[in-house]
């Protein structure tokens, strides 16, 4: 058997962080970070439209960065949030980011999580999550099916002690979707061509 | 930033496999390696009650297999199916498993997958998943929460090209749990302690 799957990140990511502070005081600079990197993976031809980032809620210290990375890597599983979320805890040494002794983590996305991410969000142990939209513009715009979410997602979130924040930035995020989709680029959409 | 993360199996599970022919004709055969794994997998103290594997569905050639990692690795995203579809998309160099040319692929699991696994799954391009079960006994025995499902998750499966058999020696995963739970293990649950 093979002996090991390897996550990496696209070449680009530190230099192009090297070029930011290390806190992002507000959410708005937050947010203008993970749009900038999923029109980056776009120009790069590194993955699909989407990045994510952990920062401490509190301070906005950048914990780690994550961006599509499913068609180069060969691998479904690696949207930006599982990406973003799985630095975070290798950075920190634990599989819980809301670890008692740790400060409490957000994690910011340029758009709502898929059915897999939304799961994935519930398992890290971030308490706050921050998304540019979750209406149906993303999806008309690119074509990609988040999948069957629970219709009580948000309160099923907060029933976890995760909180929500949505809707911000939300015009900025669907640009870059539109400028992907102006492109022609594909968004990989699973089984699309068997149903 | 860290340079990448890194998905491994166990060492004993190479040892393991070559115990096993490379072919399970029946669907039975295949459960049965899948609950021996999830067994194993306490006994060596390499990670949570689950195991997973991909198989080709016509044939039973046992394409990749994963067990759950969550701990060892300090991963919350490494549960077994996804550690199990990760390694067959890195063995076949796709990150559709469904891809035109290739047989189709099932995905075996010893129980339910949660809501993250459910949307690997979706992503994934296997056509077939087989579980050992779906009702709360899992979640009583050990403790874990699955997520949100979505109310009609079943259908949702089959709308995207992908086939359910359920109940598959239920008994025998069930026993499995029950043995986890006796020697008194944790399975993590994420913000159980915030809610």
């Amino acid at each position: 058997m093979n002996d090991s799957v390897i996550i990496s990140l696209p070449d680009w990511v530190e230099p192009e962080l090297n070029k930011h502070p290390e806190v992002f005081p507000t959410l708005e600079d937050r947010m203008k970070l993970v749009i900038s990197f999923s029109k980056m993976n776009i120009d790069n031809k590194t993955g699909g439209p989407f990045a994510a980032g952990v920062f401490e809620t509190k301070t906005g210290k950048l914990v780690a960065v994550g961006v599509n990375r499913v068609v180069p890597l060969g691998c479904s599983t690696a949207h930006a949030e599982i990406v973003a979320l799985s630095f975070a805890q290798k950075k920190l040494g634990v599989y819980d980011l809301g670890e008692p002794g740790l400060p409490d983590h957000q994690l910011v996305v340029n758009w709502c999580p898929c059915v897999m991410c939304y799961g994935a969000i519930l398992w890290s142990g971030i308490t706050s999550l921050v998304i540019a939209g979750s209406s149906p513009e993303m999806e008309n715009i690119t074509g990609f099916d988040e999948g069957p979410m629970h219709p009580d997602w948000v309160n099923e979130l907060e029933k976890r002690g995760i909180s929500l924040i949505d809707n911000l930035l939300k015009e900025e995020a669907c640009k870059v979707f539109n400028y992907f989709a102006e492109k022609g680029e594909l968004v990989y959409n699973a089984r699309s061509n068997r149903t």
